[in-house]
């Protein structure tokens, strides 16, 4: 059998600040043999995602830094060329962890097989996959959305956002999204059905999600800080949840910004209108992925959740399309076709 | 029948910062009658706790504040002295809030009777009064201390700490407080059983903490934020609980603290540790009143809870008092006996 050469994307540098192209290599390598009880994948479709600033960095997270010279860690979809692994065939659609490269070797173990009869093999890493089950696990076990509340989401279109905002529709909540432009935000009122959505870029943010939340914030999904949670702040409601699952407007800090210090402040607030801030990732609640499937995948054929997503070409282009995703410049789940 | 005199003490005028005798004044007046459907209580206790500083400032809270020229709020045990209540008789004891004065009126909807069985009166404002039900509900409710893990709380001699750390011993917990002074902290460990106690105003506070915490903190029962939560915040464990009642720390801060700005991140210790920062106050969990009465006055007469009371003679001597207690110079529940 003719040896397969495989391109990868590896950390360069550890970047400071924000990544620059610079801080990724693409190189070219002979693929090895899988072996006994392992398989060979072909990458599909590389996903994207903001937490992939955090592993570029060293220091503690919840999961260790991807080591200068290793492969970009990331979610793919991918097709079994070759399999020693029980239950594993050739053909297989299976999603995984093999990173940003154009072919992958598991033992099978941290893979699970596609269903492309729910939907486009692409959204196992959207609105099926790890962003879809974020937004569902987040919003329903620590935001606990009653109808009525109301709920507000930033990165409206995203991945995330865009499954947070229709499932609070879905749970009878007022969904107030913010997003970047007015052509994301008019998105996301016409098609994905939130109530109002605002343009984060506004210097009247404040202002206009308070408008937009006559009766207080119940529910603030938490995934990009910032000058939204500075404009969320004062419009929560007592008893308020926050569920944190990410901070993109902070991954690229290098240091706390100028004072003055602003964290006595928001414990007083926790304390006074008694909120329950919450960090979670959705691993935390895995054992929950068989009801988020079948919940959510039914609400995608009944038309009550959309998606969108974000292609770019080619794994070359991964690096340039990660260095938009933080600045925002992707529109809807963003995906990289390394195969087809 | 003679008219009484009651002595008050109403708020004079909002503090700014530290709040000074000044800014309360003592008054006296005719009592009126108590006319139909009401009751005469005269008060026996008034209970001094730091949330009054909150209630001397004007400003969004989850209580509205004294207006100036009103009686300060408080709790009391007081005597019935005539009542035309249903269920209410002289010589009745009950503890009620009506606030820093020698008489109080009342239709009887906020009161509760005390049970002198249960042990001395004075202790239905402390150990089995609101602050030992805050230390009950917000531990066990919020912070869902497991066998083997870590509990640490601040204020450790205080009212609401050395219940919530004796809990934690009972829950099978090791149990870390921090109080001012040595004299403190001998107490807190050999007389509450802590398993350790530093004191506050040591300048290696948190190297301290680290060694008494060897596994890390698993709860942080937050009832005094600034130099012991700063200290907390980097030991806290993945999953940790912070159930926060109390900043008394920021209590006369008058502005924010200089920068740099720590509150992005907090905001990321909450995501990357998975931590649930939740304020309540202990009326969030009335309905656990019965069970709390019941268990603690058990472990009470089981000697498995001890308490301690720092009791000061005469209403004039509140305001002295309410003021030391915001620079932690009580040692133990801090009360005021109106009359015997």
């Amino acid at each position: 059998m003719s040896t397969l050469r495989s391109r990868k994307i590896v950390l360069a540098a550890r970047p400071v600040g924000e990544p620059r192209t610079s801080d990724f290599k693409l190189i070219e390598e002979e693929l090895a043999e899988p072996g006994e009880g392992r398989a060979l994948l072909r990458t599909l479709y590389l996903s994207l995602d903001p937490y992939m600033r955090g592993r570029m960095s060293a220091g503690p997270s919840y999961a260790p830094p991807v080591e200068v010279g290793d492969v970009m860690v990331g979610g793919t979809v991918s097709e079994v060329l070759r399999s020693s692994v029980a239950g594993l065939s050739p053909g297989d659609l299976v999603e995984g962890r093999t990173g940003w490269q154009t072919y992958g070797i598991t033992d099978g173990s941290d893979l699970r097989k596609v269903d492309p009869a729910l939907g486009p093999v692409s959204t196992a890493l959207g609105v099926l996959g790890m962003p879809g089950m974020t937004a569902y696990t987040g919003l329903l076990n620590l935001g606990q959305p009653k109808p009525g509340e109301t709920v507000v989401v930033a990165a409206a279109s995203g991945a995330v956002g865009s499954v947070v905002g229709q499932l609070a529709k879905i749970k009878g909540c007022r969904a107030v999204g913010v997003a970047g432009g007015q052509r994301k935000c008019d998105y996301v009122v016409r098609e994905l059905g939130f109530d109002a959505c605002l343009d984060r870029r506004s210097p009247e943010l404040a202002a206009r999600l308070k408008e937009a939340c006559p009766d207080g914030i119940d529910v603030y999904f938490e995934n990009v800080g910032g000058a939204v949670f500075d404009a969320v702040l004062p419009l929560l409601n007592p008893f308020a949840r926050v569920p944190v699952c990410g901070l993109i407007a902070h991954y690229n800090d290098t240091a706390p910004p100028p004072g003055p210090d602003r964290l006595p402040g928001l414990m007083r607030q926790v304390l006074s209108k008694r909120l329950a801030l919450r960090g979670f990732i959705v691993s935390d609640f895995a054992e929950q992925h068989p009801e988020f499937l079948r919940e959510v995948s039914r609400w995608i054929g009944e038309g009550r959740i959309k998606y969108r997503e974000d292609v770019v070409e080619g794994l070359e282009k991964a690096p340039e399309a990660f260095i938009g995703l933080l600045k925002g410049e992707n529109f809807g789940k963003l995906l990289v076709r390394v195969a087809s």
